[in-house]
């Protein structure tokens, strides 16, 4: 293999051969190309692109870089995966729903990437394991309908290389990289059913609509090539999706939203992903169906009662759920104060993130730990009349010098304006193997 | 600093700050910036490039990194430095002429980079040194006139994490890149006179006369608001400059050369150098008279003992100046056959140094080996006519499957044609810091 060369056809703009593109990725999961050219052939890939064909190559090839599963989980496994945004929080609340209902959920999840949170973050931040054994992770699900658990290395091996390599040198924001980053390790662990929740907004990795419509289409058709049932939500990331963000704060909100307390856009988000898990376990026909399961699942309980079951199966505290208070504690707790009066006319949510990342609740280099009870709740949303002086959010600091700085990022990411203000647009579109609907 | 965001302005077309550079050329001299972070950002520059502001503060912040010498060389201090081209080894011919005409020429040469060589590849080839220390470096220069060494690591230590790393990611095709890496060396070693050939051509770094003649005109400004004087020869590159190609072997056509055996256009391109390198050192007022200077050194035969005297400084056998047969020699020597009459109509030079490469003759990853013994000579030039079955070139390779994949290429990079072909044109302009002259 004469890697330069591959590297040379990339910037000079030429799409790489199937073989070129196996040598690629042979070399990320073997080690065997070292990391400074897959850094620049990644870079190369990020502004010169990949076509249709070239990208699904790369996802089959990434794939078959490890195991190719086939899970016994007593039923039709599906998964579930966010391109990730900030107060995202969807997996905590509808994975227990949906597993009330019926399904096998057999999620893997990832960790915070840059101003993103992750929810293997969020998990460990309650106690709870996250590096399930194979047969642990199959036999919690055949039990209880559900486990999540961080990727394994034996999945997708050149993916756990090219993500970190990605994450340190600006070249996450690739339709081609991403698409073949989560759809290979989705086919790779066997999920027959895959829903996709793809963000638009200042907060997405693509920060169009058109770019996040285009990434949805290219993995729904790399996973219906592949002969799995793939639907893909666009949902809005212009302002952080729930209202806490953070790792033990975003759970205590799932848990609010369980116990009947809460609801709003985070529920509303969870609720249609969730009936595209339900249609792709082959419980619900059609989204009206699947919504209305799941919201009697929220109703009676038995939603919170799987939580409950699945924090327990994975070594965390399950009373929690019952005292959802104690995941809202921190040494600093203070309001960021709106320093005139107005309608919340932007977010800018990267910066949010940003902040939050900054508090400790994420991490700037892989190796950094990550503070549990950091992070903030957010008071208002984007279109919200505030008076001056009025809590912007409730910032969660570990101590005073944090909040400082946190609030002056969070100031400059919110934009006051005297005039009224439009909310921001949650639910886009629905992409299918049949086509794109509007929603 | 926050690497990430440097690499991340460059991949969206932004301009780097000056104190971004500084951070950039630090992270690439101390070693504090992963090889990967380096890559992407090379390549995002590679594909985005940078302008003249950013260019010149490239080059003096690379020239800073390390020592910044005054060298005593008992005159005026002149170095010479080619853009890198295939069989191109005009130093070994106008060094030894310039300096048995006076000159004072210190000198630091490169390693073999992609499809072009190295004269410390040539030069080590015969045994010499090429790692000499500093102190001996000068009293060599001050004794017989020249020395040829590899680049000190203390001198722009930031260009040799660089040049390295640009060579296996194939960027080393960025006039922003070129230009630094080549002047920051030569302000760094003190040179007063720079003589530069910048190559024209299918196997020249920027392919095409503008690209070429741009590269010139950035690196004569750079030199000269640095206080040096600079000029610059545009030379074809659309076929090997000389007929030999491999390490041993250019040695060889270079020793025919000043024996006065052979001629050519490696001669030719050689005394225009030589020329200008004389002006540089205030030895002769014009081209005209340089090149007659040269001309004499060449056949008095005192240019062959400055190469005898030379060689033998440096630690090398000086006795191959007397049998350069010996230096034509590999385990398997064929000849490559036309496969049909015609004229030669073309030649990707870039190609046949590739075949060079492919042969052993350089480097496809920084740590290969190289096989001083390997290489072809050409048996014929652009425009030639040939009758079906004469011998284009003989290749000297180690086994006979590297002979037959050597074959392979060289016979993909000929274009033979029916029809007459043109002569490729040699000299094509001659850039000062008064203007651009066309030869």
């Amino acid at each position: 293999m004469n890697f330069p060369a591959i590297i040379t056809d990339k910037k000079m703009k030429r799409a790489l051969s199937d073989e070129q593109i196996a040598d690629f990725v042979r070399g990320a999961a073997d080690g065997s190309v070292p990391d400074y050219q897959l850094a620049a052939l990644l870079m190369a890939i990020r502004l010169n692109g990949m076509d249709a064909r070239e990208t699904t190559t790369l996802t089959l090839e990434m794939a078959k870089s490890g195991d190719m599963l086939h899970p016994d989980v007593g039923g039709i496994p599906v998964d579930k995966h966010s391109t990730g945004g900030v107060g995202d929080t969807t997996t905590l609340v509808l994975v227990p729903l949906c597993a009330a209902c019926g399904a096998k959920i057999a999620k893997m999840s990832g960790r915070g990437l840059g101003h993103t949170g992750g929810t293997v973050d969020k998990m460990e931040s309650i106690g709870m394991k996250t590096d399930l054994p194979e047969e642990d992770f199959l036999r919690q699900i055949r039990e209880i309908g559900c486990a999540v658990t961080g990727q394994s290395a034996e999945l997708a091996p050149a993916d756990k290389t090219l993500y970190a390599l990605r994450d340190t040198t600006s070249t996450v924001d690739s339709l081609p990289l991403i698409a073949s980053s989560i759809m290979s390790k989705k086919l790779a662990s066997g999920a027959q059913g895959i829903v996709l929740d793809v963000k638009v907004g200042s907060g997405a990795i693509m920060p169009t609509y058109e770019g996040s419509l285009e990434l949805a289409r290219a993995m729904v058709e790399i996973g219906t090539r592949a002969g799995r049932h793939v639907s893909a939500l666009l949902t809005g990331m212009d302002e952080p999706l729930g209202s806490h963000v953070g790792n033990r704060l975003e759970v205590k909100e799932a848990i609010d939203i369980l116990r009947g307390e809460s609801a709003g856009p985070l529920l509303t988000v969870s609720l249609r992903l969730g009936a595209q898990l339900l249609i792709a376990s082959g419980i619900a026909d059609t989204p009206e169906a699947g919504e209305a399961l799941l919201e009697k699942a929220l109703a009676d309980g038995s939603g919170l009662e799987k939580l409950r079951q699945m924090i327990a199966a994975q070594g965390g505290d399950a009373s929690v759920c019952d005292h959802p208070e104690v995941l809202a504690e921190a040494p600093v707790v203070r309001d960021v104060a709106a320093p005139c009066a107005g309608y919340i006319a932007h977010m800018d949510t990267a910066k949010l993130g940003y902040a939050s990342q900054e508090l400790g609740a994420g991490r700037k280099r892989k190796t950094d730990a990550i503070d549990p009870r950091v992070g903030f709740i957010m008071r208002c949303r984007v279109g919200d009349h505030l008076a001056a002086g009025a809590p912007l959010c409730t910032v969660y600091a570990a101590k005073e010098a944090d909040f400082e700085k946190a609030q002056a990022m969070i100031l400059d990411a919110i934009t006051l304006s005297d005039t009224p203000a439009e909310k921001e647009k949650l639910l886009y579109a629905l992409v299918t193997a049949e086509g794109v609907k509007t929603l």
